[in-house]
C-alpha cells in the first residue's frame, strides 16, 4: 500500500536529506503528506529508516507518480538500488525534543537525556531547525560543566571509537582563531621521531582560511581510509590526516553543520566537540592550546583559565590526561595564511631554513616539548630541548617525508597565484597590532582554503619597524571576483595598526 | 558574467526558497558556490533580490548548464518570465544576525534592533536555522515586556496595515489550546447584528484539530481577496475569513513556519504574534480570552494574570483597547472537535436548537457581551443580555446566513465519515476530567483539520454521570491509516478520567 519505487534524483542537497514525491502520487493525498514534512523511508533491508524532508514534484521527468525520488546523498544511505520498493511513512517527531524544550527552559539534563538527544540526532531524526534550537539552548552558559561531560560522553557513545592497543596515544588541539597556526605539522614529525604514537586527525577549515587538513593536503593526501591510516601509524608512529571519514562522534559533525552557518559561540558545545573527537579517536594524552588576545577566540586570561578548568574537569572524568597551555594570541603565527603559504612555512622550519618564521618554530617546539614530557622517561623541563634536537638534527624532516610518502605525496605547483595585491604601511612607525579576524577574513575572501594557493603572506609582524610605503603583506588570489573582494576589504581595513612611535 | 537563464523547476518547496544550479555551470566553480549556500538572485526589475538556498544538479533535464532553476514558489517571487536573464551572487549573511547573538547572550534589544531583524526576515535573508536561533533566544523569558512591545511594533511595521476608516473596529482572540472553542463564529454574527464593525480574520489550525478558518470553511469560502472582504464588511459589518492573504505582519507567518515544527512555547513571541496581526488588521478594540486549566495552554490563574498584564502593557502603548477575560479551560468547549463537527455545533446554537451545546452558547454570549460593551451606548453589565436577545431572536442566525452568502456558501456533504470508533466508559461513575491535549491529539490523528469530516464527537462532558460501557465519545476518520492511529491512541489513553464516586 505505501510502497514506491526508489529513484535517484540527480540533485546534490549536501547534509540535508531530501525526498521527491509526485503531486499525483496516490500516497500524497491519502497520507496527507505536504512539502517540508519529514518522512521515514524503509527499504526492508536496513533496520532503521532514513528520514528525509519532502519536496513535491509536478514533473514526471523528475519523478513519476509511482516513484520516490531521493537526492544524491540520501540515495547513498540505502543499500537498495534504483527501482526497488521502499515503504514511506510520516516521520514521528524525535521523542527527545521534549528534553530540548526542557533545556531551553533552563533545566539541567542528565547523562541519559544527552544520550537520547544524540541518538536521535545521529539517526537523522532532528531537522536543522531542531538542531539549531538545541544548540541555542546549550549556548551562552546554557550548559553546566557536568552537562558538558554528559554531552561529551553521549557524543562518544553514539559513534565508533578507535583503540590503538597502546597505553599512550598523544594528541594536541588548538581551540583556534589564530591564522597560520600550523604547529601540528611540526609537532607530529617531532614527537613521532621520538617514538611516541600520534595518529593525528585534523579538521578542514570551518570559518578560518585553512585547517591543518587543508594545509597538509598541499603536501600529501589526507583523505585516507581507516585501514590505510592504521598501517601508516604502525610503520611511522603517526600521520596527519583529515578526520572526517572515521565516523567518530558523528553527532559533532551534524551539530557543526548547523553551528557553522549560525556562527554561534557556545563554550559547552566547543568543549564537547573537541573532547568527544579525541576520546573517540582513542587518545590518552592531550595538549590543548588556548591562545589569548584581543582578536583571538579567547580575549582574557580569566576566560582562558575558566576554559582550562572545564577541560580538566571533563578530562579527569573520561580518562583523558589533559594539559592546557595558554599562549600568546595577539597576532597570526607564521607568515603564510592559506594552505599553500602555510605549507611553505612548515617546510622552511623542518628544513631549518634561515628565513623560517621564528614564532611558528618556537611555539611548535614548546608544544612538542610538553607532549614529549608525557613520556615518563623524559625528565620534566627537558621536553623543549629534546624537541629542538629532533628538529634541528633533521630527524623531524625525515619523519615528515616518510609520513608524506606513505600518505601519498601531492605534487605542488610552483605557479604563483594569478592575482596579487600588496598592502603597504601608510606611515613610518611600528606594527602595534595585527587583527587576526580581519587578516583571516581577507584571506578567506581571497579564496582560501578552497583555492590552495590563495591567501596572505605577512612581511611584517608585531613590533616590527616600518617605513612609509613599506610592504606589510601580499594578498594572493586565483579568481578575479575573489581578488576584488579581498582587495576592497583590505582597503577598508588592512588589519594592521601602525603607530608612529612606541 | 554572472548571468543565467531563469527556469521554473516543477518542485514545490513550500516556504523554503530553493534554486537549482548545474554542477557544470561555469559560475558554480568560479564563484565557489556550494550546495546549501544561500544565494541572491536579481532579475534587473525588482530592486530587492530574492534569496534562495542552492541545490546542485547533475542532470541537464532538470536545469541546463546555463540555467538557474527555481522551485515553484521561488519562481513566483519574480516578475520575470522563463528564459530571461538573472544575476546570481553569494548572499551576504543578514547584518542583524549579530543582534540575535546578542539576544541569545542575554542582552536586551531596542526598537531599532527588532525592526532590523524583522526587515531581514521579511526579505527572506534569514535561513530556517537562523530563525530557529532567534525564536529560541526569545523563548522562555528571553524577552522583557518592552522587548515584546518592540517586536510587536516591528512586526507591524514590516507589513501592510489596514485602515477601516471608522473609530471602532472590534476583534477577539483566544490564546488557544481548548478543542472545539468556536466562539468566534457566534460572536461575529451577534455583534455585527448589533451594528459593530468586526472584520474577522482567523487562522487555520497549527497544532490543533481545527482553527476558526478551517471550521468556517465547512460553511463558506474563507479564502477571499482583500477587496472582496472590504465589500462584505461594508454590506454586513463583518465576515469570518482566513487571514493569510493580506500580508499583515508577514514576519509572524515566517516565524510560525519555524515555530510550528519546533513546538516551542514562547510567551513573548505569542503575544507579539497576536497583537501585531490585530494592529495590522486595523483593530481598535480587542477582547482576549485566556482559558486556564491543567491541560490548557495556561495552567494557573497567576500565569493568566501575568499574561493579561503583558497584553495590557502592549495594548496601552499601541493604541489598542484590550480587555482580557480569564475563562474555564478544564475541558473542550462544545461537543464536536474537527471542522465539520464544530460547524454543526455552531449552527445548532445559531438555530437555537435544544441539543445545542450549552457551554459553547454561554461562553459566546459572555464574550459577545463584553465586546458589545465596547459600544459607549451599551450600559455596563447589559452586554450579555443584549447578546442573548440578538441570538435568541434569530437576528444572529440571519446575519450569519447573509455573511455566508456573500463569502460564498460551501455545500456540506451529509455523508458520514467512513470509519467510526466509539469510546466507552470502563466503569460506572462520573467524568472527573477531560484532557484537552489528548482529545486534540486523537482528533488530529483521525485526520482533522485536513479531512473536514474527521474528528471527535463528545457525548459526555465534565461532571456527567456515566454507567459502565456508556458512550463517552465517537472518533470519525476518512482514511484507514488515520483511523488506526487515532483508535490506538485512544486505546492507550482515552483522555477521560472517570471516577467511581464524587
Amino acid at each position: 500500500m505505501k510502497t514506491l519505487k526508489l529513484r535517484k534524483v540527480a540533485i546534490d542537497t549536501y547534509k540535508e536529506n531530501v525526498a521527491y514525491l509526485h503531486r499525483d502520487c496516490p500516497l500524497y493525498r491519502s497520507e496527507g503528506f505536504q512539502a517540508l514534512n519529514k518522512i521515514e523511508i524503509r527499504d526492508g533491508v536496513n533496520t532503521s529508516p532514513v528520514i528525509a524532508v519532502l519536496n513535491i514534484v509536478d514533473d514526471e521527468n523528475i519523478v513519476a507518480i509511482n516513484e520516490l525520488g531521493l537526492s544524491e546523498q540520501t540515495f547513498l544511505q540505502f543499500s537498495a538500488t534504483e527501482n526497488c520498493s521502499v515503504f514511506v511513512d510520516h516521520a514521528s517527531p524525535p521523542t527527545s525534543i521534549q528534553l530540548v524544550h526542557a533545556k531551553i527552559a533552563g533545566d539541567c539534563l542528565g547523562p541519559k537525556d544527552f544520550l537520547h538527544i544524540c541518538q536521535d540526532i545521529v539517526h537523522n531524526r532532528y531537522s536543522k531547525i531542531e538542531i539549531s534550537a538545541f544548540l541555542v539552548g546549550c549556548a551562552e552558559g546554557g550548559l553546566e560543566r557536568n552537562e558538558m561531560l554528559y554531552l561529551t560522553q553521549a557524543m562518544v557513545d553514539t559513534g565508533k571509537t578507535l583503540n590503538w592497543g597502546e597505553p599512550m596515544v598523544v594528541d594536541k588541539h588548538c581551540i583556534g582563531g589564530i591564522p597560520g597556526n600550523r604547529t601540528t605539522m611540526l609537532i607530529v614529525p617531532i614527537v613521532t621521531a621520538h617514538g611516541m604514537l600520534m595518529p593525528k586527525t585534523s579538521s578542514r577549515a570551518i570559518t578560518s582560511p585553512s585547517g591543518t587538513a587543508d594545509t597538509m593536503e598541499v603536501l600529501a593526501k589526507v583523505n585516507l581510509e581507516p585501514d590505510e591510516l592504521r598501517s601508516i601509524a604502525q610503520q611511522q608512529r603517526g600521520f596527519i590526516a583529515w578526520g572526517g571519514t572515521a565516523n567518530l562522534a558523528p553527532v559533532d559533525d551534524i551539530l557543526i553543520s548547523v553551528e557553522r552557518p549560525l556562527a554561534l559561540d557556545s563554550r559547552g558545545q566547543m568543549i564537547a566537540s573537541i573532547l568527544s573527537k579525541k576520546i573517540a579517536a582513542g587518545s590518552t594524552h592531550l595538549l590543548i592550546d588556548i591562545p589569548v588576545g584581543p582578536t583571538a577566540k579567547v580575549h582574557t586570561q580569566t576566560e582562558a583559565l575558566k576554559l582550562r578548568k572545564l577541560f580538566e574537569y571533563i578530562g579527569d572524568r573520561t580518562n583523558l590526561d589533559i594539559e592546557v597551555i595558554i599562549t600568546d594570541g595577539h597576532q597570526p603565527i607564521g607568515n603564510g595564511i592559506g594552505p599553500a603559504l602555510e605549507a611553505r612555512d612548515v617546510m622552511q622550519v623542518l628544513n631549518n631554513e634561515p628565513q623560517a618564521p621564528v614564532d611558528l618554530k618556537e611555539k611548535s617546539l614548546q608544544m612538542a616539548g610538553r607532549i614529549l614530557e608525557f613520556d615518563p622517561d623524559v625528565r620534566g623541563g627537558q621536553g623543549y630541548h629534546l624537541a629542538r634536537d629532533l628538529l634541528e638534527s633533521g630527524r623531524a624532516l625525515k619523519k615528515m617525508q616518510e609520513i608524506m610518502q606513505l600518505q601519498g605525496v601531492n605534487s605542488v605547483s610552483d605557479e604563483p597565484a594569478k592575482f596579487k595585491y600588496e598592502v603597504n604601511s601608510p606611515i613610518k612607525g611600528y606594527v602595534k597590532e595585527i587583527n587576526n579576524l580581519q587578516i583571516a577574513h581577507i584571506a578567506r575572501l581571497a579564496g582560501a582554503p578552497m583555492d590552495k594557493i590563495a591567501g596572505i603572506d605577512l612581511h611584517k609582524k608585531q613590533n616590527a619597524s616600518v617605513s612609509e610605503g613599506e610592504l606589510l603583506y601580499t594578498i594572493y588570489a586565483e579568481f578575479h571576483a575573489d581578488f576584488q573582494f579581498a582587495k576592497s576589504s583590505a582597503l577598508k581595513n588592512s588589519g594592521y595598526a601602525i603607530e608612529s612611535q612606541k
